[in-house]
C-alpha cells in the first residue's frame, strides 16, 4: 500500500491551531492518526455505510489504546438528540476521561455530530475529523462548526469548535457513489464563486478530469478548497463578519431543503440550486451579467448537479420556509451575492418582490 | 426601594471580560440589567419557587423588548437532558435569533443550565446571570462552568461559556431558607480554606452577623468569596491546573451525594463534610494539626452544618461511589488536600487505605 502525504496546512485561530493532512492512505499511517490522541482512550463514531469500508483500517492504529466505537445509522434524519445521547452514553458506560480522544468517521453528519458531542462531553474533550465524503473533506470537516438538527431546524444546537486535527485520505472518496462526489463538488464550486476566480477558471479547464476522479487533480482541488475555507475561518472564527460569506447560496439551499423536507436533494444539490438563485438575484442587481450567469449554470450542470428549481416547489412556499428563521426588519432580508465570480458580499436588502423573480427565473419550464 | 451597588468586581479573560454587580434591590435597576442586552430579545428561565418572588420584578425591566419566559420545576432532579429541550424549545418556538439574550433567574441548576442552553443555541447566545440563592451567588454563577447531569452523573455534560454579566441582588436572599442560606455559606469555607486564612479568620469572627444576615457583612462576604474565585478563573478558565482547586472538599460531597441518591443533602451541606474529610485527610498526612482540624469543624458546626458521615453511608460505598469516575492509577486516586489553613494542594497519591481511614475519621459514633 502507497501512503502518500500530499499536503499540510494549518488553521490557525487565537485559541488554537491545528493541522489538515490531505494524503493518499493516510489513515494507515498510524503516527499520523496517533500524534494527536494524548490520552489512552478513544471513541471512533461513524455510521453503518462507512464502517463496512474502513472500521477495521482505522482501528488498527489504536490497538495499544482502549478503543470502542459507536455505529449510527446513516443519514441527514439520525443527526439529532437520539444519537448525541447515544454517543454520550458510549462515553460514560466505557468511562471516559477528560483526556479521551473522539475520533469523528464519515461525512458531514457525523462530523458535526461528534465535534458537538467532544464539546460537551466533560464539557470538552479532544476529537479528529476524518473526513469519508468530498462534502464533509472540503466544507464540514473544515471550521469548528458543530451542530444537531432540532425542532426540524438545522444546525440549531451547536458549538464552534475546533478538532485536533483534520485527515484527508483521499482514498475513502474512492466508494463515493457519484451522487455524493458531485454533491460535494457544489461547495468546492460555491468556494471558487465567493473567494477565486482563478481557482474557478481552473475548476471549468479541469472538469473533465474531476468527472474521472484523477487523483491528483482531485487533491490539488481539495487542498485548493480547503485553503479558501480556513483562510476565512482564520479570519473570523466565530461568524461575526465575513465568514458569513461561506454561506453563499446556503439560504436558498436550506429552504429547499426544508420544503422538501430533506429528501429530494442531497445537501450539495439543494446547494447547486442555491448557488443558481444567488447568481440570478446578483444579476437582478446588475452585479453580473448574463454570461457570467452562465459560465456558473455550465459548470453546476457539468457535474451533473441540477440548475432550477422544480414546479412543485412552490415560490411562495421556498419564500416563507427562507424567511421563517431569518430577521426581516421592514421586509428587507440579508443574503450573501456575488459582486463579480470570485467575490461575494452581503447585501441586507432583498424584498421578497426580489426573491419572487428569481423563483421565477429558476423555475422548470 | 432603596437601589445601592455596592461592590463591582471585573472577570477578565482571553476572549471576553465581564461585570459581576454586588448591591440591594439593583434586579429592580433598569439600566443596570438591560445594559447587557443586544438585541430585541430575552428569554427568562426560571423555576417555581423563584419565579413566584422574583419573576414579575425582573420582567419589568424588558417592558420595551420581546420578553418571553419558561419556568422549570424546581430540584437537582430536573437539571436534565429534557429540562434543556424545554428551553430550547422556548427559543425556537418564539423564534429567538442569535443576539437573544437569556436570562438566568434562580440557583445553580437554573443556573448551569441556562448557561448550557446558551451556550449551544444557534451555537452561542448571549446570557446573563441573576443568581437568587447565596450557593449560585458566590459559585455556581461565576466562572463560566454550565452543564447538566447525564446518566445519574452530575455536570456529564456541559461548557466552559461565560455569562455576560452576574448581577447579585442581596435582597433575592432575603427569602432563602436558612437550610439553603447555610449550604451556600459551605462553599464560602471552602473559598476562605482554600486561598484566604484572614478571611477564614474574618468569617469566624462575624460567624453570629452572618448567622443574622446582617447586611453589610453578608455584602462583604459575598463580595470577598466571588473575588477568591473570580481570580482562580482568570488564572485558569479551562481547568487546566490551578482551577481544579475549587473542587477542595468536592470528590468526598459528590460521593455522597451520589450515596444518598441527591436526597439527604443540599449540595452545600454534602460539601461540609467533604471539608472535614479534606481537613482529616489533611492531618493524616501531617500537613494540618488536631487544632486546625478542630477550627474548621468548629466553623463548620457553627453554621448548622454538617460536620459528620451518617453510619447508613458505608465507607465502601461511598468510596467506590467517589473512584468509579476517576483515573484509579496504581490505587493512586487525586485529591485536593490543605496544606494549611487558606492553601490548598493537589495530590495525587491518596490510597484507598487512606480514605478509609478517613471515613472512619468522620463516621458518627
Amino acid at each position: 500500500m502507497n501512503i502518500r502525504h500530499l499536503e499540510l496546512l494549518n488553521l490557525s485561530l487565537p485559541n488554537t491551531t491545528y493541522p489538515i493532512h490531505i494524503g493518499e492512505n493516510i489513515i494507515s499511517d498510524k503516527s499520523c492518526v496517533t500524534k494527536f490522541i494524548r490520552g489512552q482512550q478513544v471513541l471512533i463514531v461513524s455510521n453503518e455505510t462507512v464502517a463496512k469500508f474502513y472500521l477495521k483500517k482505522i482501528k488498527i492504529n489504536f490497538n495499544d489504546l482502549q478503543c470502542d466505537e459507536i455505529i449510527l445509522p446513516d443519514g441527514e434524519e439520525f443527526k439529532n438528540g437520539e444519537s448525541l445521547n447515544q454517543i454520550f452514553y458510549s462515553l460514560h458506560n466505557k468511562k471516559h476521561h477528560r483526556d479521551t480522544c473522539l475520533i469523528a468517521l464519515g461525512g458531514g453528519v457525523i462530523g458535526d455530530m461528534t465535534g458537538f458531542a467532544a464539546s460537551c462531553y466533560q464539557r470538552g474533550v479532544d476529537f479528529i475529523q476524518i473526513p469519508t465524503t468530498l462534502l464533509a473533506a472540503v466544507d464540514a470537516s473544515v471550521g469548528g462548526k458543530t451542530a444537531i438538527n432540532f425542532a426540524d431546524t438545522k444546525n440549531l444546537i451547536g458549538a464552534f469548535y475546533q478538532p485536533q486535527a483534520v485527515i484527508i485520505d483521499l482514498i475513502t472518496l474512492n466508494t463515493l457513489p457519484a451522487r455524493e462526489f458531485n454533491s460535494g463538488l457544489a461547495e468546492i464550486i460555491k468556494a471558487a464563486l465567493l473567494a477565486d476566480n482563478t481557482f474557478f477558471t481552473w475548476l471549468n479547464e479541469k472538469a473533465e478530469a474531476i468527472k474521472n476522479r484523477e487523483f491528483n487533480v482531485i487533491a490539488k482541488m481539495i487542498a485548493k478548497s480547503v485553503e479558501i475555507k480556513a483562510d476565512i475561518v482564520m479570519a473570523d472564527e466565530k461568524e461575526k463578519n465575513i465568514r458569513v460569506l461561506l454561506n453563499l447560496g446556503h439560504t436558498f439551499a436550506h429552504g429547499i431543503e426544508q420544503v422538501t423536507q430533506y429528501k429530494t436533494y442531497l445537501h450539495g444539490e439543494a446547494v447547486a440550486i442555491g448557488l443558481v438563485m444567488a447568481a440570478e438575484l446578483s444579476k437582478m442587481l446588475s452585479l453580473l451579467t448574463q454570461h457570467e450567469v452562465n459560465e456558473i449554470k455550465s459548470i453546476i450542470a457539468a457535474f451533473n448537479l441540477p440548475v432550477s428549481l422544480p414546479k412543485a416547489i412552490t415560490s411562495e412556499a421556498l419564500i416563507s420556509s427562507m424567511i421563517m428563521d431569518k430577521k426581516v426588519l421592514q421586509n428587507k432580508i440579508r443574503f450573501i451575492i456575488l459582486e463579480k465570480i470570485g467575490k461575494a458580499v452581503i447585501n441586507a436588502n432583498i424584498t421578497k418582490t426580489e426573491l419572487l423573480q428569481v423563483c421565477d427565473l429558476v423555475h422548470e419550464q
